[in-house]
């Protein structure tokens, strides 16, 4: 294999498909990135099994062929190197030589014969959305995954296409958050659990561009992203996923109206009196015009009253603060509405047009 | 105790006096910060018993008084206020309120009474210098202390006052560092040896801005800088420092004239095939008009020819490329000179000015 490529391609590709190199394996040829050169320029490949990458970047190949690398090792040589072309030679023992400018460096490649090819998968279906709406959706949806192994679907995005609108949904037994966005067409139902590492893979290296489409393809047992130059290949969770439409309930007692930021802030302060072995929750006391808020723990008390358009009932409910902080910062509405039953039921923060719902569990709390 | 102040202002002033509550101790009166409120404004102390911070902040005084509070605590929930004005009162119990805009907190606070104050330093003599340039020269000398107990001096930075010039020096076994700046004006020779944490902390909160002068005084145990509104008061290192003059030797018998960006990326690239069990070194072989600097490792190897000017004989010399780089890192010149004498005997990077010299110990080799 000879080739010569720009620094700068190949350092964003070997970036992209390093986030399929697991940080830790017994198996050293997963540590590898594959370089496949042919024709149409060179091909970077990486695949811890569960999760595969491959990207194709611009190369004048003057052999062709393909040698595997260690990815760590070759992509912080490449970092390295002068923003200039990059000329790599492999002969046939997989001794490579990069050159730079002057620089000139001698590593050990390792044959491609052991090393795992992205699967090649047959979808069912596909959709067609904005790079850029994907990864919103993911970001606002993903840090209600739960991390505990005691159930694989808890740790994934279950993601349903629903004709021409596109759902996320995450849960970890003490709240849910749902993303609603429409699709450009109509396309056939299908769902899947993808891992939440895929997606936080994936949103890190999708396009910010709002006009950028991207491809995603639905199969038995893997869900497939295509885009710019790139193909991220994940396997899904196997298994039913929850249903979850009786909690997303439409019955409330008490409406709450209020300023996102204000109300973020004023939580965020409330966290600074938590600590480790004293977890106290925030009270909310909704009367008419106002909330009031407080804490009180071993470390001090904290109080603020923020101003609220109220329909329904008085309440008074609380909640780890932490749960409502980290829907509030990912709700971009300046204006929010909060929807709540009784003080030991969870309470619903949801818009009129059905892109967010964030349900949040409360917990028990007696006040002095 | 009752004031009221800009957010700003007291976010600054805790951040300068954080630098000296430390991370650990058992004494909790140290993990506080002392509150003073006078007819003059708001003094914030902090104190760890080796190193003390005071400084001064505009604050409208309703009641004097003094407190102590939790630094840590105290400055997260200063941080998380709104940019507003803060109102402090604290009652004869120390209980202390703090209000701004809305938010409200009560915590508890502690008496002053075992509060270790600043030491009363009586100087014998000071010096004025421009903030920038003391906090340019820690830079580029603080590096080379040793964090090894073995010898308390090597952990510190000597600082001479040489009549019309600054010097100071760090050392730890391998190395050496030197620099040189001028004063504006004529002082008495003084020196101290200062912990490097002390200096790491200044130069933190330091002003940028060169034309922003302070005062150093030295005293028996103790230095003392003074600077904008803030006092900070460090014990010395006791003892006498190394002789190193007969180190920083004039002889030569090899001299090299190299481009500093060229020596550094391809040393820094250098670094790339050493790992922790095998430190091989980096090998100059120096010839009449270039340099080759080569590695080899179990990793792979490297080779590069960098054009020189030399004057005196051919050498071959071999060194851990981290000194070589980190002295480089912090010459600001273009062009470097090196001066060498034989395989075994130390290096000098400096300049025909004076205002700096990187001594570094070779290491031993040997190529097949």
């Amino acid at each position: 294999m000879k080739l010569v490529c720009s620094k700068d391609l190949l350092a964003k590709g070997l970036n992209t498909v390093l986030r399929a190199v697991p940080v830790r394996t017994t198996m050293d040829i997963l540590k590898c990135v594959l370089l496949q050169a042919d024709e149409s320029g060179l091909k970077l490949t990486a695949n811890d099994t569960s999760l595969g990458i491959e990207t194709r970047i611009a190369a004048d190949v003057r052999e062709t062929g393909y040698v595997a690398i260690d990815a760590a090792l070759f992509s912080s040589i490449i970092r390295k190197l002068p923003d200039a072309d990059i000329a790599i030679d492999a002969d046939a023992q997989n001794g490579i030589v990069i050159r730079c400018e002057k620089a000139n460096f001698r590593i050990s490649g390792r044959g491609a014969d052991d090393f795992v090819y992205l699967p090649d998968v047959s979808a069912n279906s596909s959709i067609r959305i904005s790079q850029f709406t994907l990864r919103d959706m993911i970001n606002k949806v993903i840090f209600s995954i739960s991390d505990s192994d005691l159930n694989a679907a808890m740790s994934g995005v279950y993601v349903e296409v629903l004709g021409d609108s596109i759902r996320m949904t995450t849960l970890d037994g003490h709240r849910i958050s749902v993303r609603v966005n429409e699709l450009n067409g109509d396309y056939p139902r299908v769902s899947a659990i993808v891992p939440g590492k895929t997606f936080t893979d994936l949103s890190r290296i999708l396009n910010a561009d709002v006009d950028k489409e991207m491809k995603v393809s639905f199969a038995r047992n893997h869900i497939v992203f295509e885009f710019d130059s790139t193909k991220m290949v994940s396997r899904v969770i196997e298994g039913e996923y929850f249903k979850i439409e009786s909690m997303l309930r439409e019955e409330h007692e008490t409406q709450v109206t209020i300023n996102k930021k204000e109300f973020l802030n004023c939580l965020d302060r409330s966290t600074l009196l938590i600590n480790e072995s004293d977890k106290k929750p925030v009270i909310l006391d909704i009367n008419d015009d106002e909330v009031s808020i407080r804490l009180r723990s071993a470390i001090g008390s904290m109080n603020e009253l923020i101003p609220i358009e109220k329909t329904g009932k008085d309440l008074k409910i609380a909640f780890n603060p932490k749960l409502l902080i980290d829907a509030l910062r990912v709700i971009d509405d300046e204006t929010i509405n909060v929807y709540f039953v009784k003080y030991n039921y969870p309470c619903t923060i949801k818009d009129d047009a059905g892109t967010y719902s964030y349900v949040i569990l409360p917990v028990n709390f007696t006040e002095e």
